[in-house]
């Protein structure tokens, strides 16, 4: 990604941000004029290319043709949007605190939402529920301390926003809600306030937005090491109050490893441990109260993090077994041996396949992007089977020696498990395409293909049943629903037949460097007919067929 | 020290346990016939040895004389005890569910404590304040159930009780109480439910004693590695509700990161996760809330633990620097590199000093305990001052190669700081006194010298200040109240002017494997004249003087 701090700093962020998508409005997967996918913009090194591959994959995986396109709305029509229910006497209050404000119905829906699919689809389709009625933008602590005071003062309903990555519903606004909802905007909390480099801490405001952490961190050598996928977007206080957990937690440890203080404001006041020590023995850890409250407690003004010196080395890798079974079985005595790098990634077959079809078509890193594997599979992994072979991406990260033993050690292990070496390039495109990923449902959703990802953690020994399971109960709801994969031989999809598949590809990554436990995301396309715009097929409903996270297993 | 499961399973521990002290009965510090010190009984390696250094090192450190003793009441006077205050309708209940329990002084008695100074000090006095009426013990967590159902049908106060080592006060019957106080016993729960060998975790019941837990676990190949200072003595459920921390958590962690599972009855019900999941991302983390609870929510009954696989390799080692700042320093580096071994502890010279102090006569590992340090700085360390230097140890675990490989690094690191590698025997001798200083503060109070020990956590680069701070802060608050260092020369000791002293032994040890902090405890000796038995000087008056965890800095 390319990185521009002042852009984050808007506060119109529908400038510059999808506000019925994912991302950036100058980035996206389309079908050019020649019908072939492309990925648009500048910003990230898959931009500009031409992906030949995906077009196919879409096709014959989900019946998705470029014929048949259901586009987004493209701009919000405001008056679809509600008039707000204005409390005057906050609003008077807010007026005369000097903290900026709007009632702009793009400003208030852009922050009605987070990332579900049931949050985007309507979006998409031009539907807007109860939204914001206000939106403010404090720009320190006592800023909200005081907009907190208004709010009860006033029986004004507060929702906090930070990046507006959510995918747990919690910037819903309940339809049923008379009081007026006032959206709390972060955004211009954004300051790195300190940094202590005796004792390894920075002590940032809460709105910050992770890739600008990093960037100003790294500025002074330091990283956090926290990178959940979305850190484009999301913000500090958001890691705290969802309780994220990072693609490197296995060095670095999920949020809750990395607080050390966090600063809440409440309806009955601040709530702050009296020092900057990272760990009390004395009582109950309140900072496993705001850990996942979801915005519901308080407001996440400021957060003291460990930081470390930014790596010396860092090197990635990739592995391939013959089978998923294999490759979960390496990734247990990985755990089991605790030594587990930075990132231990398992993509099973269909994801494998799937990140084949993005290789995009111009000579670039990307390039070879699993072609590379497919000449290994073709050449030095004759004996696997392409169509069960599974591949493990790796990061190690620390100095150079230790990393390069790291890794031995881990290639060793996975040979044990029939795990061949697939290079480090392999290794690195697959993180690479972390962030650009995020894009493709937009252009499945234009194709009548949704999609949603579920994350889960689960005892090692039950990991091959839930892959299972999951799946295979995806299919059957669909089925009992009368939706089926819409088979492009038999069933045209002029027909409008009810049509759904599934294609379930898991992704699986320890999520404890010493844990026994395994915590992994599946990422699920379905296909959905036209005949689903007739009668909404929202996530609402994928709930009620038991996909919610946790999953029960 | 040598262990024996029945006896840990005793209804009446006063029967091998101290009533008013610490440890088994049959173990202690004493003046022999001879005026020598020995450790009495056969438990631990430094039982029925002659410590001939030890009353030289109590008479010049304290001023404490063979000759003043003030020994404590040998046998508990039942008749100072109160009469129980029964609730008649809850011992019926009791009664009728079949749990064993106890009305007898001696019972209530030792479950009345724990181990603070201000609670020994008055039973040594032969003084009982307020203890509980009735002792009940459960055997499984469903007689937990039935007894806080019937603890609130009648209105009857609960104490749970586990190893009864706690230093939180939490053991205290309050005086005001005017219900009966019921002591729930859990050591007749102790069994290990299940190993799941496939996940690596235990489903232990509550009561079972740390050295019971590890024992059992030792037999089927596995390990928690949770080793508290009290592991002889004290319960997991104690460890859950004491937020407690152990001596090997750079590997293992504290309590809160090996705890996977936990079921508490409370008066509302029984709580516990619907999985066993060692992490969820959904809300606050009602763990957090059971952990350091000290007992006021409910009783911790089941818990479900990580274990591991007994590890491969264990080295102990030592490394002697110049002074206490370097010592710090290098700790601190080590902590920066996030490579501390399973265990590492900085001791300051006085501690140095009092370790040499406790050196045993006979041939034996113990011979040379610091002996093996004199040689090294008479000859290797000729340009350290011993009234300077000071001492780490350490222990490393894993596999073999991977430890060989450890121990380089971190004796890199040290030689940076003036860091002269000391050898593997005085780093184990150090690990092996751990379970028999405790003993010391009996003999102490012997002999008019009172001992308590502060735990706290600081940044780094306050260390030194605290560690300063704190020793000035008791010798000051000493003097202001008249009690100064009783110096024999000048002030003998049949004056019995209020004399106090204060020898603060800093042991330094990074309770986080990757932490900007530091945690560490101060022990210190605190000679009192008869004087105080006047006028008694106890733990609450530390308090006052403000030291107590957590320190404020």
């Amino acid at each position: 990604m390319i990185f521009n701090l002042t852009e984050l700093l808007l506060f119109h962020r529908q400038e510059i941000m999808k506000w019925n998508g994912w991302g950036y409005n100058d980035s996206k997967f389309i079908y050019n004029k020649n019908g072939q996918a492309e990925f648009t913009g500048k910003r990230y090194r898959l931009s500009g290319m031409i992906i030949p591959g995906l077009r196919d994959w879409m096709e014959s995986t989900f019946g998705a043709t470029v014929q048949h396109k259901t586009p987004a709305t493209p701009v919000l029509n405001t008056s679809a949007v509600q008039p707000p229910t204005l409390n005057e006497a906050f609003v008077e209050g807010i007026k005369s605190t000097g903290i900026p404000f709007s009632h702009d119905p793009e400003d208030r829906v852009f922050r009605s939402h987070g990332h579900c699919l049931h949050e985007i689809f309507p979006l998409r389709e031009g539907k807007v529920g109860r939204v914001p009625d206000m939106v403010v933008w404090p720009k320190c602590h006592n800023d909200v301390v005081k907009t907190v005071e208004l709010a009860c003062k006033h029986n004004v309903c507060l929702i906090p926003f930070g990046g507006g990555t959510s995918v747990s519903s919690a910037l819903e606004c309940p339809p049923e809600e008379t009081r007026s909802i006032v959206s709390l905007d972060t955004s211009q909390m954004n300051r790195v306030l300190w940094i202590d480099e005796k004792n390894l801490t920075a002590h940032v405001e809460a709105g910050i937005i992770g890739q600008d952490l990093e960037r100003l961190l790294n500025e002074s050598g330091y990283c956090t090491g926290h990178e959940p996928d979305s850190m484009e977007f999301s913000s500090l206080g958001g890691w705290v109050a969802t309780r994220a957990s990072g693609m490197k937690k296995n060095i670095y440890g999920n949020i809750e490893d990395l607080v050390v203080h966090i600063k809440m404001v409440t309806p009955r006041g601040v709530i702050e441990k009296s020092c900057q020590g990272p760990r009390m023995s004395t009582g109950p850890d309140v900072h496993h109260f705001i850990l996942g409250s979801e915005g519901t407690l308080g407001v996440v003004t400021e957060v003291t993090m460990k930081i470390r010196p930014v790596p010396e080395y860092q090197k990635y890798g990739s592995v391939v077994f013959p089978n998923f079974e294999q490759g979960v079985a390496c990734l247990r005595e990985v755990a089991r041996q605790r030594c587990a790098p930075a990132s231990i990634r398992l993509m099973d077959n269909e994801q494998f396949q799937f990140g084949h079809a993005l290789k995009p078509q111009v000579s670039s890193i990307f390039t070879s992007f699993l072609d590379g594997l497919k000449k290994f599979y073709i050449t030095k992994f004759k004996g696997f089977d392409p169509s069960r072979l599974c591949v493990a991406t790796l990061l190690f990260e620390g100095d150079r020696e230790k990393v390069l033993q790291h890794e031995k050690q881990v290639y060793d292990i996975a040979a044990k498990f029939g795990g061949l070496a697939a290079g480090e390039d392999n290794g690195q495109r697959g993180y690479m395409l972390t962030f650009v990923i995020a894009y493709l449902r937009d252009l499945g959703m234009d194709y009548f293909v949704i999609g949603e990802s579920f994350e889960t953690s689960v005892p090692w020994d039950r990991v091959l049943d839930i892959c299972r399971n999951v799946k295979a109960r995806i299919v059957q709801e669909c089925k009992d629903r009368g939706v089926q994969r819409h088979v492009m031989q038999n069933s045209p999809f002029a027909f409008f037949r009810a049509a759904m598949w599934v294609s379930t590809a898991s992704k699986i990554s320890p999520k404890q460097p010493s844990s026994c436990f395994l915590s992994f995301s599946f990422m699920n396309f379905v296909l959905k007919t036209s005949s689903f715009k007739k009668s909404p097929f929202l996530m609402s409903q994928m709930e009620e067929i038991g996909i919610k996270p946790p999953l029960t297993y």
